[in-house]
């Protein structure tokens, strides 16, 4: 793969399918995730919500027509730090047959710029300590481990 | 203080500045925060762009008229999770003349039921590793830390 060639741009409803399936495609979504097709109804309405949301946007990485990549990035004003604006980095996967070929770093490359684009300060997100590796990568790019991530599921 | 008496509301852009000075009034907020009259229009823009978002909720804590802690929610449409919405949390402040009584549980108690209102089916925040009572609190509180919250300044 010549990764010059990988194009960014948001996803469509017809793109769907197949991030749903890469986001499944993994030791952690293999758990969370359900693929069938069709798809169930919440990734659908999820979608659709992302989708008319200005302050969300949902993109994928291309290698000519084909999809190898997504992720989601959210765009927060907040009253903290002076009332700047954060873009939040979520669900970032590459597809299983292109992984260790750069493509996830061309992704966090593209979310940062884009987050200049919007005026962002900060580009956060957080990543589950069982994926150690995936820590390493961030680090690689800039980011630093200054705050721990906490969830409670309710 | 009688904690029952605790109210929550939206905020409006009269407690803008006793938001922004409780925020600023803190070992950590002290370095980030500009707190002087007239406000800094950034704090403005923000307030109002949080204001105009259906997806971003700015709550004071109030005792009778006096303004007593703050935070922000943030709801989120996201794909992964089988398409789940999320509700985040952050800038959590209570003031300091008022510090160590539970207004800060009140608050983030309030913030799971909003979230449980909104869809959402996981609440969310990061903390910064340099405030390890906040971390504790937190667990307390029901959330466990299985996340890095990485940050990358822009």
């Amino acid at each position: 793969m010549n990764t010059n060639q990988v194009t960014f741009r948001e996803a469509t409803i017809q793109d769907l399918d197949k991030i749903v399936f890469m986001l499944s495609d993994d030791v952690l979504g293999s758990k969370r995730e359900l693929y069938k097709q069709p798809l169930p109804e919440s990734y659908i309405k999820a979608f659709q919500s992302i989708n008319a949301d200005p302050n969300n946007e949902l993109i994928v990485a291309c290698y000519g027509e084909k999809i190898i990549g997504v992720q989601q990035i959210t765009f927060t004003p907040y009253i903290t730090h002076q009332g700047g604006w954060r873009a939040t980095i979520e669900g970032v996967r590459t597809a299983s047959s292109e992984r260790g070929k750069g493509v996830g770093s061309l992704l966090i490359q593209w979310a940062i710029q884009r987050a200049k684009e919007r005026g962002c300060h900060i580009v956060q997100l957080t990543t589950d300590k069982k994926r150690p590796e995936a820590l390493h990568f961030y680090e690689k790019l800039g980011f630093t481990a200054t705050h721990e991530g906490l969830k409670l599921h309710i």
